[in-house]
């Protein structure tokens, strides 16, 4: 049987900018925690939806046409093939829910 | 495009306990919210894991060999075809991510 997550705690325990943490998968997506500062890269997910949930600061999803400002609270899904780059001004700390990890590939994480 | 969407403000709106609102689809998942006290029936979901995200309150989740006892920012799934019972003792309210309503069939709902 699975254990209890607190999304929190394990929000806390992150040390990498940008890099996601998978912490339990259901129905074949992945549940997964991550913390952003600054900005990432450009790029789109042809695969899969990306659903974000922030705990913490503002997650600003760049969208070609818009910007979605989140706060603690809010979810927002982008849809598959939807160019967006995220990012925040201040460390934010948010939920990801998707089919695998996006975060080292097409961009999800800044060029270091 | 969608919306983004405040869950707690979402949960605020919720009238009816044990009612399952639909908020957003990602990934062919339902993302909804629900409020509840006591407790539902024993019941089972053999087509879907059903995971739940706590907002307020302490929801437990009755398995046949374990409790599992949900606080804000805890998260659980509960495998498909396991047995399983929510309760609670003071309101809750909490996120569900599955890929159907179920709050109105399967006793996932109590009789009034």
């Amino acid at each position: 049987m699975n254990d209890k997550i607190n999304i929190p705690a394990e929000l806390d325990a992150l040390t990498e900018y940008w890099s996601q943490k998978v912490l339990t998968e259901a129905n074949g997506m992945q549940f997964k925690v991550a913390k952003g500062i600054g900005a990432t890269n450009w790029h789109k997910h042809d695969d899969q939806d990306e659903l974000f949930i922030v705990y913490e600061g503002e997650l600003v999803i760049q969208l070609r046409d818009q910007n979605i400002h989140l706060g603690p609270g809010d979810m927002f899904a982008v849809p598959r093939g939807v160019e967006h780059c995220p990012k925040a001004e201040t460390e934010t700390r948010f939920l990801l829910v998707g089919l695998s990890i996006t975060s080292t590939k097409e961009g999800g994480k800044p060029n270091l």
